[in-house]
């Protein structure tokens, strides 16, 4: 993340107030633009939502925000009528210190489901917060910081795009290591430009570089009460707001830097070691090509094994046939980190030591099943599975 | 398992042939019927399939089967056209030590994907098998033994049914352990009878038991390539066909025993402490029931949690949101061991304490969710996760 990258008309904040334990771990986060900013929203698609989804699903898409207040430790979920009530409590501290309405600002929380929200913590952390809103890549990386729970590092993705008025600076923050994490929860992403868009142009832009992003990732397939992504773009950067070839460059970026941030999680998976990079190529259909690439992302055999460093591919192979997805098994190649394990129905011969080699060396493997159904692709990034995991979700927390 | 359930006209042997390292290790069964039986067959829905599904499928339902013969350590899985061969041998070698036609024999393997059998080990196995044969409760579990993989232990289940035409035995083993183990794999189950039953009422007692039993249960839902449940009835016991009330309660107690046998595959799951019971009540339809039990007991969040004795209900609450069924979320109610945590959208003040030392103290955790959608209900076994799973299943093989 360069600071080049940070847009115009911006500031952030982020600090300790005391939602989590350890002092030494920001968990309050501010980000201000400095005038009404075009926003959209893409949610988690669980029944049961925290109150701050509730809250920001009825402020987006919009033209005239100005705040995301985000808290992690707690995630104000499960947590009935008091739980919005806190939400638009955060909201409204916030926006009274800004001297700007409530409904300007939208709210994002991650942590412990079911506990209230400890309001006599935040109630101070908002003055804070805005106290000490910066425009520097500092503060926005204070800002990054503070969104994160049970995450190994920050996650953090910026870019520049030139269009026909002028340059445009796209910054993004996003936290996840679990979908839910040990008392933790949620992915969640903030996405900053100083790009003018139509508020129509903002919510396609952003729906569809989430799924081409974070809705192709996963570390333990778990959809959290939580994940949020917001986009606020304040026009600083352009007189009017962008079309044609200008919206679609723009859009290109902002689709790289989600995907740029998005392979950050499950590369910080709770306790994982490799990045598992899972490439399903001719079939049917996309929907086909996903739904093999989840099934294979989502066994728990073929996350062991690639955490073992093991070219198990019966376990892939095997994944692959009960997806649901109608092919031939016959035209099935299956390739570990670009080598041929897999053909015709048989083995094929391999260097096992080899290729356990190649995978121990990665940070990333490369799963490729090619099909012989049609000319439709997917990709998907997951996690692999280790006893680091499981001893991180197992510890007692109540 | 007791002596007097082993049903009449069957003999069974068991022993190590060499296809497992361990010496100690049984790897090779027979369950030899002496006349002309019945049998039915239910089978693996994967694409991928293992040799001796195709034999067994092309085999059942039908009326003069003699003898099933099964290997553990290979599961003659991804093995093309040889693999075919090598499971029609094994059948073939039975079959002419028997003096009975190769047709009559069924197959079942289980064990690493993608290497082909070692007929040279398997030829002396059926002479030695052949040889061994006997009818008590000795050689029962011997057979009992020879199909198990990963498992702690022997997995068999007895009844005995009192019908118009006299009593029926029934006797059943298992495998299973994960659905695919490390390097092993697959469930496997035997059924022996000496009811007398039609060809269809065989299949159609099978199937309905089998949809109550194996199929409610997971260790991580990876469905294996080799998945098979075979019934033998050799009709010793009735001079007729059973009808009316004496098959209902035939079906009835074939059902109760697969349901014994199949709590014990996730009893016995790799590396699990408790076996996780699901149960569902008050949804729309059975359908939306299962999906929700199957989505909670396949969240490895709710299955560390699990592991872990932590009453972490909101894992629990927020897999039942996201299982794509829709439901009112203040009308759920969530119980662990019988103890309220979660209802009407909101936390129930609770002792966790109490809560964990009653996790803590079971070998079964039940898990209950009240929707207020219906009448409908579903139940399913799954075991928890623990690091041992993990480390069973990321040991380097090839």
């Amino acid at each position: 993340m360069k600071e080049e990258c940070l847009p115009q008309g911006f500031s952030w904040s982020g600090h300790h107030c005391g939602l989590k334990s350890d002092s030494n771990s920001p968990d309050y986060s501010l980000i201000v633009s400095d005038r009404d900013a075009v926003v959209a929203g893409v949610y988690t698609q669980n029944l049961i939502c925290a109150a701050p989804v509730n809250l920001c699903r009825s402020r987006t898409p919009g033209t005239q925000a100005r705040a995301i207040v985000t808290n992690s430790g707690n995630a104000n979920a499960c947590t009935g009528s008091r739980g919005i009530q806190d939400a638009q409590q955060m909201a409204a501290d916030v926006a009274a210190l800004l001297g700007i309405e409530a409904e300007q600002v939208l709210v994002m929380s991650t942590g412990i489901i079911g506990e209230f929200l400890p309001m006599e913590k935040l109630i101070p952390a908002s003055a804070e917060g805005v106290g000490s809103l910066a425009s520097g890549l500092e503060a926005f990386l204070d800002s990054a910081n503070g969104i994160l729970t049970t995450d190994q590092g920050r996650k953090t993705a910026g870019s520049i795009v030139e269009t026909s008025q002028g340059i445009v600076r796209i910054a993004a923050m996003a936290k996840g290591a679990g979908m839910i994490g040990p008392n933790m929860a949620t992915m969640l992403a903030a996405v900053t430009t100083d790009a003018n868009l139509s508020q129509e142009s903002a919510q396609q832009i952003l729906k569809r570089a989430v799924d081409k992003s974070f809705n192709c990732i996963s570390v333990e397939g778990h959809t959290s009460t939580n994940d949020t992504v917001l986009l606020l773009a304040n026009g600083v950067a352009n007189s009017l707001p962008l079309t044609g070839d200008d919206l679609d460059k723009v859009s290109a970026e902002v689709e790289k830097t989600l995907i740029q941030l998005a392979k950050q999680i499950p590369a910080d998976g709770e306790g994982a070691t490799h990045l598992i990079d899972i490439l399903v190529q001719g079939a049917a259909s996309k929907a086909d090509a996903k739904q093999i690439a989840e099934t294979i992302g989502s066994s728990n055999l073929v996350k062991t094994c690639i955490a073992g460093n093991d070219p198990n591919w019966g376990r892939i192979a095997s994944a692959a046939g009960y997806a649901g997805v109608q092919f031939n098994v016959q035209g099935l190649k299956l390739r570990l980190n670009g080598m041929l394990l897999f053909e015709g129905g048989e083995p094929c011969p391999f260097d096992a030591e080899k290729v356990s080699k190649s995978m121990a060396e990665s940070e990333s493997v490369l799963i490729e099943i090619e099909l012989d159904e049609g000319a439709e692709e997917a990709r998907i990034w997951t996690s692999d599975l280790t006893t680091a995991y499981v001893v991180f979700n197992s510890d007692y927390h109540t």
